[in-house]
C-alpha cells in the first residue's frame, strides 16, 4: 500500500539507556485495515502529559519503555478505507478515536468494564499510538463526529473521557457540592464535568494561583490555594467553610498524600472520594477509620470506558465548551518543537496537526 | 395564641353534594407547635392543578373530599416559633415547605422513600395545607432558603420537586437525549431538570403549538406538535428523526394512552420510560412485548422524596432559572380570584401572597 | 477437514410451506476455527420449547424461519483445538457454550448488555445452532467447567441463565419474598436462583396442580393453584394471604394477560414485576395507574449476559442442584425420537448426547 | 408506674477514675410510653463485646464513659403497653429491637441512611441499653417476632445486622467469591450473610485455629490460618490458590494493618474491600496506587441500618441457623457472672434471660 507516504514521532531508548530517550519523525509503514478496521488519516492528535514522561524517563509509573514506539492517543481522523465487515462507518466520516479496547471479550469486557481488561492501549510499553499521519485501528473504536463537533474538539473527547468516567464512578448527582483537589488539566475536566452532570457548586484547590484562576474561569463556584504549612484537617475546614457545608464527593486529582488525607476528612458522610491522581509511592497513610465510620467510599479509576458516546453528545449540544483548552498548534513536521514547547509548561493543550491539507482548528 | 388572626382559603363540600365545591377565605385557629414543629408566617402559595380539581371536582384521582379542606401544598414561609426539639432553625429562618411526610417511620420511610409512606399530605382527603396565614408544621420538613433564594422560588421547589423525583428515578444521565411527552407545567419542569442532570438533547410532544414554544424558550433542543390522527409509532418514528437517534429516556406527563405508547416505542432498547402523567383510566393498552423484549423499563413515580434540598441548591447555584414561571401574583385576600384567573388557562404559576407586609418577588 | 463425520439435526422448511416442518439428521461440514475461535465436540444438548416451536411452526414470536437451520442452543463440549488467538482454553478443556454473542462491540455490547446487541444467536432466523457432534465458535463465549460440574449440567447452565439474568435485573436481595408466576421450566430456575439469591419465601402460581407439585419438591415455600374465574385482584390477594405480606418481587413467566395483571397488583409498593413470559399479542391491557403511582416497576428481559461465570459457579459450590431436572436422554442418532418425547409433554428436560463415547451424565 | 419492679446491669465510672468500671445490678425506673413508644419487658439480651470494653475500659474507640449506662444492645422482649399512636404492635407482641434511631429526620434519615444520622444508640456515651427487666422504646424501631422466631434468635438480629449492612454496602452477589478476614463473631456472621446472599465460595482468615475450625463448621468452603511472618501480598497469593481465583469481594472483620492491605492486594480488579473492624490507630498504611488502578473500591459501614426484617425474614424462613451461636446464659440477677463468664473467652454468644417466667430458649 505504498500510495501514502506515513510519517509519525517516535520514542526510542537510547544505546546507553539514559533519558531523555530520543524523539524523532519516521517514516511508518502504512497498515492494511483488517475485517473490522478503519485507515484513519489522522488529523489532530493532543500531548498529554504522559507522552512526556514516556519521552523524558522512559517509562510511565511502573511501565517501562520497550522499544521504539510511536507516541499520542489523544487524537481524530478522518476515514479512508473500511474493512470489509464495518457497517456504521463509511470513508470521509470524521471520528474521534478511543486509544485503548480489550484485547478479547474477557470478564471484564463483557460486564461493560474493558478498561479493567488486557487492552491494546496506545502508550507504552509496546502499542504504538495515533500520532502518525495514516493510522489503522478497530472501527468499533472509532466514533463519527457530528458536523458542529471539530476535529480537535473530537482529540480532547480523551481528556473529557477520563473525567466523565471518574465522576460517573464517583456518582456526581444532581445538586453534589464537589471539591476537586488540583487544578491542573485533569483537574479542570472533572470540574467542568462534575458541573454538566449536574454539581450545584464546585470548589477547585490548588498550590498555584495562576491554575485557581483558570479554575475561577472555567466556572469555578470557590477556589482555595493551599498552602505549605497547611494540614489536611485545616484545609477540610476551609473547604467547608467557603462551600457553606461540606462536599457529597471529592475529585481527587494531584496523586499528593495530603491531598487524599484532605478528601477524606473534606467529604460529607456517605459520601465519595474518587481518587484519579496517582502519586510516587505506592502506599500511603491513610485516615482509614475516619473514612470507615462516616461510610466515606474510597474510589480509584484508570482510564475510562463507554465515555466517547457521551463526551461528544455534550460538545455537539452545547453543555460544554472545551475548545479554550488548545492554546498551541504545530504541524505534524514540527512535532519535536511541540514537545519543547509542552517542557516549557506555556498554555493548557498543544495539538499536532498531522494532515498537510488542515491546519486550522 | 390569640396574637395572631388566621386567615385560609378552603373548599366546602356543597349541602347537596353539587360541583363546584364552595372556595371560601376563612378565619382559622393558630396552633402552638409541638416540641418538633415551627409555627410559619407563610409568604407564598402556588396555585397547583390539583388545589383546583379539588375545588372543581370535590375529589383528586381516586381520593374524595371529606370535610372543610385548606388548600395549597407549594409554599414558603417565615419561622415565627420553634418547638423546644427544634436545632435546625430559629426564628426569622426563611423556609421552603414539603408538604407531605411520612406518619410513622414504616419500612418505607426507612428506607428513604417515604413517598410511599402513610402520609400527611397538604391536600384531600383530610390534610389541611398551607394556603393560610399562619401554619404549624413538623420542622425537619421544613427548608431554610439560602438568601439568594426568593420566597416565591421557595414555593416552586414543590413543581420541581416532581421532576427531580421522576428524572432520578428514571436515572437521566449525563450525555442522555431524552423525549418528554407534554408541554404543561410538569414536561417543563421535567424539561428543565432532565437538562440540569446533563441530558445532551430534550425533545418535547404536546398537541397545542403555543405550549411548545414554551418549552423551545426554556431550552428544549426539538419540538414536535403530535397531529391528531398521528399513530404511537410514527411519533416515534418522527422522535428519533428529529433527534438523530432513539432517547434513552422518556419522561411522560400527560396520562394520554397514546403517548405511554409512544414512549415504549420511542425509547432506546435498554432505556427508561418514566410515567409521571395520570390519566383518567385505570388500565390501558400497553405494547409489553416491544417494551418487555427490548428491556426498556417502565417506571411511575408518586410526589417526591428527599429533593428539597436538590432543588434548593440548584436554584440557589444558579443552575436553573424558575423565576419566568411566576407570571400572576395576588394577595390572599383576593385569592378567590386568583383561582378564578387561574381557570381561564392563562399564564403559568400563579402565586398567592400570605403576608401583607410582602406581595412582591 | 475430513478426519471427522459431522452429523447434525436440523430443521428444513417443506417445498409446500406447510407446518410441522421437516426435523432431520443430517451430515454437517466441520468448519476450522478461526483464530478466536475453538472447534468443539459437543456432548449435550437440552431441548428447548423453542427449538420445538421452529420445528412445528417454522417460527419463533414473530422470527420466520429462513432456510435450513441446525436446532439447539443449550449445550456442552470438549475444545479439540484452538484458534492460534486462544489463551484461556486448551483442547481437552470440557466448556459449557453460550449460544449468543454480539456481532460487532456496538454501543450495548461495550456497556456489558450485549443482549440487546445485534447477536449471532443459534437459533432462527438463521444461525446454527450446537445440535451436532462438531461446532466452531468464538473462543471467549466458551466456559470452562470445573471437575465437578459435569457436561449435562454445564448445558443446563443456558436455561439457569434466564432465570440469573431476570432476577438481576429485577434486584432480587436478601430477604425478599418472591411471587413467580408459572411453574414451568422457566418458573421452576427463577424459583432457584431467587432463593439462591437470598430470598425469604417464595410463592409459585399455576393452574395445573402437578407442575405446582414440582414447584413445591424444587423449594417453593407456597404454591397456588390458580382457578378459571379467579381475577387478578382475587389473585393477588390469595398471595398476600399466604405470604403474610405482599411480595416484593414478582416474576412472571406465562405471558398470560391475567398473570401480568396479577403481577403488578400483586407486587409491594416499591417493587418490581419482571417479565420473563411472552404472550401472543403484541399489546395487553395493563393496569398502569396502580404500577405507576405505588412506583412498581415493570421490567422485560431478553435472553441474558454474564451469567454463564455466575451460573457455573453455583452449580459448582453446590448451592444450586440441577441434575434432577434432566429426566430423559437420547443419542444424537436417535433425536428425532427424542423430539417425539418431547411433544408428548413427559419429563422436565431431555437431553440429547452427541459424543458416541459418553452417553452418560 | 409502681406495679413493676426494674433491675437492669449498668456500669459506673469509679470515683479514683480506675478501671474496671463497676458493674453493678440496680433498680432502674420504668417509664410510662409516650404516643409512639412500647413498654416492654425484656427476654433476651447478648453480651457484645462493646458491652465489655464499656465496663473494662470505660470507653469505646474515641467514645468515654460519662455517667453510669445501662448496658446492652443485642435483645428482644414482649410488649406490655403501647403508646396511643402505636398501630403496628399491641400488648403481647414479641418483638426484637433495633437499638440505635435517628434523633430527628435529618438529611441522613430521609435518604434511608439513618446510621449516620445523630442517633439515640444504647450504648455510651450516654444513652441507656436494653440490659434491664423492663424498657421503654420507640414503637417504631421494635420488630414483631413470627412465631417460629425465639426471644433469643430475635436478640441475635443485632449481629447479624452488622453483617448484613456490610455484605449489601459490599454488594455481595450471586456467585461471588469471598475472603472474611476475621473469624470472630463478626467474622461469623460476615460468613453466613455472604453465604446467604448468593455467595459461591467463601473463604475465611484469622491466625487462630480454634476460630477457623468454628467458621468450617459453619459453611467455610477454605480457611487459613495466618502466620506470623506472613506478608499481605502472600497472604493474598494463598487467598487466590486456594479459591482458584481472586475473591470479587472482601469483609475485613479484624481491624489490623497487615488484614486491610491484604485485602487491597487480593481483592479481583473491579471489587470491594468492606471494612467492619476497626484497629486502634486513626491512620494506616494503605496500598493506594493499587486499589485504586485497579478499581477496588474501599468502603467501610457504621452499624446499620434496614436489616431487622432481612434479618427476621431470614431466620424465620431457615435461610439461616443462628441458634448455634448462643452457648451460655444467665439470668438477669446473675449478670455480673455472665459478663466474668465472657471475659474467659469461653463460647460464642452469652445470653442473658431478663424474664424470670421464661429462662429457656
Amino acid at each position: 500500500m505504498t500510495e501514502f507516504a506515513n510519517l509519525g514521532v517516535a520514542v526510542h531508548k537510547r544505546p546507553d539507556g539514559s533519558t531523555p530517550c530520543d524523539l524523532l519523525v519516521v517514516e511508518r509503514p502504512v497498515v492494511e485495515p483488517e475485517d473490522n478496521e478503519v485507515l484513519l488519516h489522522i488529523n489532530s492528535v493532543g500531548i498529554c502529559g504522559s507522552d512526556v514522561s514516556v519521552w523524558r524517563k522512559g517509562r510511565l509509573a511502573h511501565l517501562a519503555l520497550e522499544g521504539p514506539l510511536v507516541l499520542g492517543h489523544e487524537s481524530s481522523g478522518k476515514v479512508l478505507r473500511c474493512g470489509k465487515n464495518v457497517k456504521h462507518l463509511i470513508p470521509g466520516d470524521r471520528v474521534a478515536i478511543e486509544p485503548g479496547y480489550p484485547l478479547r471479550q474477557d470478564e471484564f469486557a463483557k460486564v461493560g468494564r474493558y478498561n479493567l481488561s488486557d487492552q491494546y492501549f496506545c502508550s507504552i510499553p509496546m502499542s504504538n499510538g495515533c500520532l502518525q499521519r495514516y493510522f489503522t485501528y478497530p472501527a468499533d473504536y472509532c466514533y463519527k463526529l457530528p458536523d458542529n463537533v471539530s476535529f480537535e474538539e473530537g482529540a480532547l473527547v480523551e481528556p473529557l473521557s477520563v473525567a466523565i468516567h471518574a465522576c460517573r464512578r464517583a456518582e456526581v448527582q444532581l445538586g453534589h457540592n464537589v471539591l476537586v483537589c488540583g487544578a491542573g488539566p485533569i483537574g479542570l475536566v472533572s470540574l467542568i464535568v462534575a458541573k454538566a452532570m449536574g454539581a450545584a457548586k464546585v470548589i477547585v484547590t490548588d498550590m498555584l494561583e495562576n491554575r485557581l484562576e483558570v479554575a475561577k474561569s472555567l466556572g469555578a463556584d470557590f477556589i482555595h490555594k493551599v498552602s505549605k504549612g497547611e494540614s489536611p484537617m485545616e484545609t477540610a475546614r476551609i473547604v467547608e467553610n467557603l462551600l457553606g457545608c461540606m462536599p457529597e464527593r471529592t475529585i481527587e486529582c494531584t496523586g499528593a498524600e495530603a491531598a487524599v488525607q484532605t478528601g477524606i476528612y473534606a467529604t460529607r458522610s456517605g459520601g465519595c472520594l474518587m481518587l484519579i491522581g496517582i502519586g510516587p509511592s505506592e502506599s500511603i497513610n491513610v485516615p482509614i477509620v475516619n473514612a470507615a465510620v462516616r461510610e466515606v467510599d474510597i474510589k480509584g479509576c484508570i482510564k475510562y470506558c463507554n465515555t466517547w458516546p457521551t463526551a461528544i453528545q455534550m460538545i455537539s449540544s452545547g453543555q460544554v465548551n472545551v475548545k479554550p483548552l488548545v492554546t498551541h498548534r504545530f504541524p505534524l513536521e514540527d512535532a519535536i518543537e511541540a514537545f519543547n514547547a509542552n517542557l516549557t509548561g506555556k498554555g493548557i493543550k498543544i495539538m499536532i496537526k498531522c494532515d498537510p491539507t488542515d491546519r486550522g482548528i
